[in-house]
């Protein structure tokens, strides 16, 4: 069995590897018979001077080159749509239809398309201009990027396919993708996409490079590497927050997801009004793609009584009547039921699933967990782990007042929700509970589940700590999640001709620019005589 | 002798003290006869429940409020100008004239009433409307910020009054200012009309509160804190670094300016062209305000040959000549005199000044080194020694092909100038360095020195680590600085008249918005009608 090769510098190379992997078919519960290479530290010093030269041909060229590799990688995806689906099923256990084929990736390839069209509009650099200081600025690529992407998307959220590497290309910069080892197939065959993508469009050798695997100490090496100049990671909590470490200790911007369980709270009007819709809309929030989604709803929050009660009996039901789906990996189901033994061991009770297996290979039965608030309150740390996957913990709340000190133990999550009455009977208690869940969680919603990521210019899929690493950035929206691989470049007094182009005087690529404090795309020489 | 009060919940208030210190009078080399006390870590935690009761209330006040706050107290401010001037004088051995009442003050209010315009316009908070998805975004207040104003700019940067201050409170954030141990009387000043003008202008008790001096540990605890949501420090790398640790291990947003030493690269035909003016330039960017400025040119790259020679020289002559300006503190003296001996130990040559003394009080002579490129190259890091104070050290390069080494043996500084010939002959040799310079540094420069930091939305006073902590902020310039205190938060399918003022389909306060695409002024009804 022969292993994979890495791409390094426009080339597909043996790998000096230090050992290989395998992935996994989660549906079968085994392992498939290819060999992909752990690299090396020398790999990444080929891949870091690689990504060094790379990067400053790029800041050579024209917007237009890298727009266009983006729009080519996305036609070359699409063309070979139906072999990348069929081993992201392979590899993740996650349907071709209606996840992938017709889900997933047209996401992707939108995804890269958007991020074509701000790239080559410059509409995500916000160029300022001040007329009578004469200074000017934008932000500008920041440097060779490390993406290390997650197991639970392999294509809107891959490596070398997803958001994060989309804004880090639209930004001009060269990436390292590290493949997550779920996938490490379906990330090589994207990989070859946009290596003769990058090829046909002109990009500099060493723009897009792969590799599958990393010793941690490799991993915190690279961080800490001067010629890499920023990283985003989604992904587990510990080995993210040991990258952190290593980034923040040479002050290096990282922007990372990490875990969140997206509280959700449903006052007592609107289960009065819309019971069966909600139950519906929860249990197909909690159980898509088997839970394991970043905003999946980990935990709700009711008013003690009846309503609440029959609400986690109607859940249960439905839980326990939904086939159980596939878990990614064996880590995957261990983890869980780890998880879930952790929370009933502060105090949850069980109300259906919590046993392993129950569906095809790796599998876990659908669960619902509960607990009083004063229960959870008197442990709400260990209360808030994750269980990544099909469970989900309801707390029952006394009164008005313990919902909200639930809502103030929480720590950081990507979104928030409540759900309450339409005819007013919740408005008191949604104006007491609102302000503290805005300031948790980066996306609140009303009366709708937090699954459905909409990549929209204002979308928000960060958060405060832990959920991300600075509650100022976004992994998902185009422009806005560009900015995350940019460092801010100001312009004092240089010469017309020495600027770049979005901050001459003409504006020749009808950039929506601030000048002296007016956003426009007109000329600067036009507005000094309009 | 009695201890001076701690401001906090409101109330001027005796501290819980650890001790005492007193601030210098630089001039007269010694002691100022008044205690100041060192806080407690209970007093932190006074501090901490005052400022999170504060920001629950500032929610929900008016942004209106706010900018009567910034403006009442830039107006107090300008009432008590001459006694805040004559003790920040006294303290810092500044002259009154021009530097402070003229130069630094005006720059303190005119911040503070840009931070008014800000607040009171919205026009900092990006808001973003996406129609089709009803997904809208802004970002808004962080939380309580604590703020580290630094020892060389006792109002503009001042902790209760400077930059971060005004972008902190104009984003709606409470503010716990530690004062720089420097300048405490005339923190004491300010805060006193801050308190005043947060009476004044109905901003709740806790809004502004001010402490003077922590013991480190304390500061890092206050840095973990989790009532803390951000910190602003300007000053030294090794206590910034400290801070940074802390909060990053809890993933908290800090903003440090630590060190710069500001390359400036002169080329030959720029020399050849405006010998006089750039010496002139030279000497009066490095001796202004004895050097202690952060954009201070530390560094001066020079083509090696006659003409360089003879700018070593006249600089020298102009050093010499200039008066010995005092210094801010006895350990400014000191450590200037290490940073000195260090460079010299490295292999800098000393052509003028290097001893201590030589002005009234603390002072040290007018100091050139200079250094051959291939010397510099051999030990850079050291080289790279911040010499804060009146000292610069010149680098002859043999050719262009090593000044571009030098300029990549850079650490990331605020600041990078190029002078060059008018006549284009020095352009070649500009095209080829300019790159590598510009990834290094927030702000880049033409024919002009780095000192002097106009107040201007462009402005970009941040830089590449370890001048900055993060690439993509400023903490000059307004609104952009003020992104630093917030987060970004989106609202989806929110219902209407929840949203905030500046989210909502009108735009009663006519911010600018970017909807759909389209930045715009104009209500979401006009433009869909449109």
């Amino acid at each position: 069995m022969t292993t994979h090769k890495v791409l390094i510098a426009g080339q597909w190379r043996d790998s000096d590897a230090t050992g290989t992997f395998q992935a996994e078919d989660p549906r079968a519960a085994a392992k498939i018979n290819e060999n992909y290479p752990v690299s090396s530290w020398s790999e990444c010093e080929a891949a870091l001077d690689a990504a060094t030269k790379a990067f400053a041909q790029l800041r050579q060229l024209p917007r237009e080159t890298i727009a266009a590799f983006l729009e080519t990688f996305a036609d070359r995806i699409n063309a070979r749509s139906a072999e990348i689906c069929e081993l992201a099923s392979r590899e993740t256990a996650y349907p071709v239809e209606p996840r992938l084929a017709s889900g997933e990736l047209p996401r992707t390839t939108d995804q890269l398309r958007q991020a074509a069209a701000a790239a080559r509009s410059a509409n995500w650099c916000i160029p300022v201009i001040d007329t009578q200081t004469n200074i000017r600025s934008f932000y500008a690529a920041i440097g060779p990027v490390a993406v290390f992407g997650p197991n639970n998307f392999p294509l809107a959220f891959g490596s070398i396919s997803g958001g994060d590497f989309a804004a880090a290309i639209a930004a001009g910069n060269p990436v390292i993708a590290k493949a997550n080892s779920m996938h490490p197939g379906t990330t090589r065959l994207l990989a070859e996409e946009a290596r003769a993508a990058a090829d046909e469009s002109g990009m500099p050798a060493g723009t897009v490079q792969l590799i599958y695997r990393l010793a941690h100490a490799d991993g915190e090496k690279l961080a800490r590497d001067p010629r890499l100049a920023a990283i985003g990671y989604t992904g587990s909590r510990d080995a993210g927050l040991k990258l952190k470490a290593a980034a923040d200790s040479v002050g290096k911007p990282i922007y990372l997801e990490l875990s969140s369980i997206n509280p959700v709270v449903i006052l007592p009007g609107s289960l009065e009004e819309r019971y069966d819709e909600i139950v519906a809309e929860m249990t197909g929030s909690c159980l898509m793609g088997t839970g394991q989604f970043c905003t999946n709803p980990g935990l709700v929050i009711l008013q003690k009584g009846e309503p609440a009660d029959r609400f986690v009996d109607s859940l249960s039901e439905k839980f326990n009547a939904a086939p159980v789906g596939t878990l990614l990996s064996e880590s995957g189901q261990k983890g869980l039921a780890a998880a879930v033994e952790t929370l009933k061991n502060a105090g949850a009770e069980q109300i259906c699933g919590a046993t392993e297996g129950g569906g095809e290979g790796y599998s876990y039965a659908n669960t619902v967990l509960q607990i009083d608030g004063d229960r959870f309150l008197a442990n709400p740390h260990v209360l808030q782990t994750e269980a990544f996957g099909n469970s989900t913990l309801i707390v029952k709340t006394d009164s008005l007042e313990q919902a909200a000190k639930v809502i103030c133990s929480l720590e950081g999550n990507l979104t928030g929700c409540i759900y309450s009455a339409s005819n007013g009977n919740d408005d008191e208690a949604y104006d007491q509970l609102v302000p503290d869940l805005r300031q948790r969680v980066g996306r609140l919603l009303n009366d709708k589940m937090p699954t459905g990521v909409a990549v929209t210019a204002a979308m928000n899929h960060g958060g405060p700590f832990p959920a991300t690493g600075h509650p100022g950035f976004t992994a998902v929206g185009i422009p806005g999640s560009i900015l995350r691989f940019a460092a801010l470049q100001c312009f004092d007094n240089i010469r017309p001709h020495r600027l770049p182009d979005v901050l001459q005087d003409e504006n020749p690529c009808n950039a929506w620019r601030r000048v002296d404090g007016i956003w426009t795309q007109a000329n600067v020489t036009e507005l000094a005589t309009a």
